[in-house]
């Protein structure tokens, strides 16, 4: 994904800017972003919650626009989960990966009937790397 | 809750006052918050996944605010997971509530053992009452 796509991914949506969120590295199956302390820490100094499931969240979108031939389709959110497993501190990496295998699963049932559903696994690691949280997002990419 | 508090909620974590969340409503038990359009808008006009798990997510700490005597602990949030219903439009409104004994349940445990953990559903409904997504959050008030 080009710098240019990467900065519309976040701009598209202002809430996204105004927590800082920035795409770093985007390419078939791999997205990664980052979320800095500000403005998203709460008043104990850490990383509030809401600020983690959106990290996490937008590569989502951000793995489709850059997996998928979305012309004519749309990646759309249906569920997810998180699970806080320790004080988000710092700068903040969030990490998802699609096997080649699977992209091209969801390819096929979306030209087949619109619409291909895929889980995705997102890794949420400081600067020590160490994993502060997890998410599983249940996302489809669907003709519109 | 005075709304002094209501407002202290919102502005300790300085990206939720930047999503315009508003507690509306926070007694023992019961509590409920409001998300405006902007700027939580994405491109296609729906609000973003991010402005609702945190709505709804933030709701378990006003409300252990105002159910817990919280001096000597903190709320946290353990997990949560959210299905997105139909797309958001409009201001949102979410709602929580908690029951009496279970509150008194968490009260004990916490006196006891130091942690109470709850479980917390909120459910969002837009500008018509329809239900555009619920949240299944996992609560606990910890002394530090």
């Amino acid at each position: 994904m080009s710098d240019r796509f990467a900065v519309e991914a976040v701009a598209s949506v202002p809430i996204l800017e105004a927590m800082g969120i920035r795409v770093v590295e985007a390419r078939s199956g791999y997205a990664v972003a980052e979320l800095p302390p500000e403005p998203n820490v709460n008043h104990f100094g850490v990383t509030y919650a809401g600020s983690l499931f959106s990290v996490a969240e937008m590569l989502g979108g951000v793995l489709s626009l850059v997996s998928f031939d979305l012309d004519g389709m749309v990646p759309v959110v249906k569920a997810s989960s998180i699970r806080f497993r320790r004080p988000a501190l710092g700068v903040i990496r969030a990490e998802v990966s699609l096997s080649e295998d699977e992209i091209a699963r969801v390819r096929t049932d979306a030209q087949a009937t619109g619409k291909g559903e895929f889980e995705l696994e997102a890794v949420l690691t400081d600067g020590t790397g160490e994993v502060v949280a997890t998410t599983v997002g249940t996302y489809q990419i669907r003709r519109f």
